[in-house]
């Protein structure tokens, strides 16, 4: 038998252009005589859709494609994803009944099994709540339905049965996050999909998904169809499809990556796409071998770049075209510097209007590398000096009186908002914002001035990271100097030209690079450190091992002292909440971490606030000191 | 027996600050002779917290409070609400296991009660998870307690049981939504949660709850319990106890009204608090009679206005302090004049910082209105010319070749970020977002100009509603002409100052006035109406009706042909769907509807897009005329 996996780029909004591929790849397997197709989780009209999940008239649509999709199904059984509503029932936020649902047609008709489910489909089983995602608040769980019904989970969990040629084949279609199962309960136990299936009668299984890239989600699959193994006593094969392409949820750009994968008997890896981030249609024979492979796995920066290039070009989708331009305010300083050559790499160069925008305290050197890059990139370059339009409005503004801070930002602005943001409304183009992690969470940033932009392409990353993807650029994929080594430090973080805002004179940014990043990573992490953990940490000597920074740097930057320690610790947090009205305005982020800024970190503008034992364990720290 | 309501001002992000008023209020409950205090739902750290809740040492801090307030129940019954973990136990997002749980303590021991959950707790069974609320997202419900440790929600859901002198009490506890049980299903039924509860002896109910305010919402909250009355057949005295205060979710501001309530064995009111929006403890005699009152229904407008200003006041806690001025641009536009008067309501005019910001365009009528407003209200007022900073800012761009639109954004910008923003800066204040929601929906609006803002007070009002609430606010909060009546168009949208921009010459708002709104009111609801049927009602004749609009109002904007009604009706639904880029980078806006933009409308960047049907409709429409 043969089995094709359609590794599909699934765009968001567009189930018309969906179906087409469909079609086609269907069309493509079948004349290569495949017996099987399978396409990803919610392949019509595409899973990040936030509230038009709420729209009738759009939901009824989707479920339209159904019948199309069915009558594709000649000679070739057809397994996706999509939706299933139920008009008699409601959801419980009082809408129509709605699940995230797979299909499986032959033949022009449904496929047949058993238990209390309509036949060909099945319901997704966990909804996962959690980061971007949002599958509680628009769907009703196949637990909630056997709830519902008063059915048992396993009696609904029934494998696909059907006829090909004179072999009777039985198989299982899961949902993408129905192979997480770890972290979900049913009468105690982990809420093993696969497991089911495969007691009720698969003999293989298709996962089908539309699983977000994340650097290392591969192997963390790897890992958990491991465990549905060791948890199911037995397997069977197992094949993972994902999608490919670019989604967003507002705040956020997602990237999906496919790496559609086939897994054996043994929940081995046989068999991989060829190519992450690309559409694929991915043929298996079943009688071939299925020996495990090794895959080596990617170097984080590597991936991420791969992931950034990924999400830029999701633009296209977004404004409907793939001709407008980038504006990118080039100042000289790494952050820029990174933003325009990623820029260069995923559109090229025509599709660049770089801007570097001096005023009285940008220095020689920064101007100069900003030339020199925008030269080496062949980018189109204007350089629009607004010391006038800064003294003009420091004089309309000079009866309030602006301090020093207000000043910067004053300069901030006019670059951000009166020549970038109305360069990119004239030119009907996208602007960035060059912001990276650190600066997002400190709120080391203007509003309306550098905050600015339609996509933030490094604002999940930190600091430390745009100086190692600079390196990689530099080495890898320029192979030579592009990014100046000059604003890459040395391990210890020591700087040929610092980073700086330059707003105003000899000033270098605030931030402890290295350190401060290492703590923003514990913060945002997927799996929160609190401030009471790192002071603990620090009481035992274990903080540089735990963040995994040189042990020199803490002395370098007077860290050694507890009372300077914790004044650091208490500015980095107090910023970081500080900084949330500032975050409520910014752009999307594209993802590139397991906890991004945006829709993936979603925050509430609260007070600053120390907990008892944070206030216990400075008391503790201070008074030992 | 004397029963205390403690409808209590809950402030998120301080538990110590609630802690003590708690102490206060059951302090003050004890003195005057009551056996039982009940407190809010979620009143030691507050609700709309976002991913605050998935901090671990935040989490721990809140459990820690279940100690302290354990030992203020000398005498008294305490019930209130709080987080309850598991650390034994998985959330389904791998992190700690969180209940939004009810906690009953007496004489410093927990409440007994039948059934498997630990004695003094109960946990929330339904958990919302639509428009703002992710209860899904950070708790674990009752239902899935039972279905994880093999129980049924029957035998959970038992009341607590105590002895007061010699009298034995049996009372149960419910949260919030609890009470909302309609649309959640259990064995295929609704699931009930007062009912169980009084089938399994409770003699009288606490509803404890962290509801905010919509218009409305005490009939529809006054209707579920009758339902649940006669769901259950009979019924007991129903104590429901709600905060006040301001919370916020990052994109939106969201106002507590208390409206703690009493009802009889009959699901009467027959008991309500003194004041909305107000804290106070509202104490109650068991003996007395249970008679039925009747409360007249609040009008829309005057609910909404004290909404909006009970928003504004929240800033307060955002900015930690009283004392901050707000900046508003003050046009001679109807938005700009009616947040100036809520301000003033809110905050007094001494915290007012005023602007009139002309350039070239503004004209000598909408100048005097705003000099005549800001003089009637006595604020601070700056009249700061932009001409020639929109001359530099031009010819800083005039190589780029802007064209009309982008001259007027460049005007836009300069006033709301290049001197509005700065003001604010300079000032330590809040500049307000002024745009209303047909504005926000249509994307009117230019960004990093009149988008900018720390709040949006009107950007939950339609323009009809501003006109109306201008209207309330000159007849009956200042008894006289304070916004100009020539501002407010009559019943057929006629104007004698016609709502503009000014960014050019003679512009008026493109705009269909009360058709517009309609259509937005209809497009954003909670239960949306489509495009689809916007065609299908005027197909049938019927659209005026069902927008409650006047006949004549389609004829006067020329929507009585067909082609300009699906142009416009295009226009509309594009425009929204366009605009989302705008509203992902514009500020929190108070909730006066029940489907706000921010986060309550959770939206995508996904293409404009029409479904098969409305092509089909739009086709029989077109060729029938």
């Amino acid at each position: 038998m043969k089995i094709a996996l359609a590794q599909m780029r699934v765009i968001a909004g567009q189930p018309w252009k969906n179906f087409e591929k469909i079609k086609q790849f269907t069309d493509e397997a079948r004349q290569k005589g495949c017996q099987i197709i399978a396409f990803p989780e919610m392949c019509v009209g595409g899973y990040l859709l936030a509230d038009r999940w709420t729209e009738d008239a759009w939901c009824n649509h989707l479920v339209s494609f159904n019948d199309r999709i069915r009558e594709l199904s000649e000679d070739i059984i057809i397994i996706y994803g999509n939706l299933l509503v139920d008009r008699s029932r409601k959801n419980k936020d009082g809408r129509m009944r709605k699940y995230n649902a797979g299909f499986a047609f032959y033949n022009r008709k449904p496929l047949p099994r058993a238990g209390a489910l309509p036949e060909g489909v099945t319901i997704k089983s966990l909804l996962p709540s959690y980061r971007i995602f949002d599958d509680e608040r628009y769907f009703y769980s196949l637990t909630e339905y056997a709830c519902d019904t008063n059915t048992q989970v396993e009696d609904l969990l029934q494998p696909f049965q059907t006829t090909i040629g004179n072999e009777v084949i039985r198989f299982g279609v899961e949902i993408c996050e129905d192979l997480w199962f770890n972290d979900y309960r049913y009468r105690g136990e982990p809420l093993n999909i696969s497991k089911r299936l495969i007691e009720n009668g698969a003999q293989f299984i298709f996962n089908i998904s539309s699983s977000p890239w994340t650097h290392g989600k591969d192997r963390a699959r790897n890992n958990r169809i491991q465990e549905s193994f060791r948890d199911t006593g037995r397997f069977v094969p197992f094949y993972y499809v994902n999608c490919t392409g670019v989604q967003n949820n507002g705040k956020n750009i997602v990237v999906f990556d496919g790496d559609s994968t086939i897994y054996n008997e043994k929940a081995q890896v046989v068999r991989t796409c060829n190519k992450l981030f690309t559409e694929e249609l991915l043929i298996h024979d079943t009688d071939a071998a299925l020996n495990p492979i090794k895959k080596e796995p990617l170097d984080a920066i590597k991936a991420k770049y791969l992931a950034v290039i990924e999400g830029i070009r999701g633009m296209d989708e977004i404004m409907g075209n793939d001709r407008f331009p980038y504006i990118v305010g080039v100042s000289g300083g790494i952050d820029s510097a990174l933003t325009a050559c990623l820029l260069y790499q995923a559109v090229g160069n025509k599709r660049i209007v770089a801007c570097n925008l001096p005023a009285k305290y940008n220095s020689q050197i920064t101007r100069e590398i900003a030339a020199n890059l925008t030269g080496k990139l062949g980018l189109n370059m204007h350089c629009i000096p607004i010391e006038e339009m800064v003294n003009v409005n420091n004089r309309l503004l000079e009866s309030f009186n602006p301090g020093e801070l207000n000043r910067e930002n004053i300069q901030a602005k006019i670059r951000g908002t009166s020549i970038l943001s109305n360069i990119a409304g004239i030119l009907n183009g996208v602007m960035t914002c060059n912001g990276n992690k650190v600066e997002i969470a400190l709120g080391y940033t203007t509003l309306y001035g550098d905050v600015n932009g339609a996509i933030a392409p490094l604002g999940d990353l930190l600091k430390t990271e745009v100086f190692e993807m600079a390196s990689f650029l530099n080495r890898e994929i320029f192979s030579e100097e592009v990014i100046p080594w000059a604003l890459i430090p040395d391990e210890s973080f020591q700087f040929k030209v610092a980073p700086s805002a330059e707003l105003r004179e000899n000033q270098v940014d605030p931030m402890k690079w290295g350190y401060h990043d290492a703590l923003i990573r514990m913060f945002t992490d997927y799996q929160k450190t609190g401030a009471e953990t790192i002071i603990r940490w620090y009481m035992d000597g274990e903080l540089c091992k735990r963040l995994s920074i040189p042990e020199t740097l803490l002395k370098r930057y007077g860290l050694d002292d507890p009372r300077v320690f914790i004044d650091d610790l208490e500015w980095v947090t107090g910023s970081i909440q500080r900084a949330v009205y500032k975050r409520i305005q910014s752009p999307p982020i594209i993802i590139l971490s397991k906890s991004s800024y945006g829709y993936d970190i979603r925050e509430s503008q609260l007070p600053v606030y120390y907990t008892d034992s944070y206030n216990e364990l400075k008391k503790q720290l201070l008074e030992r000191s």
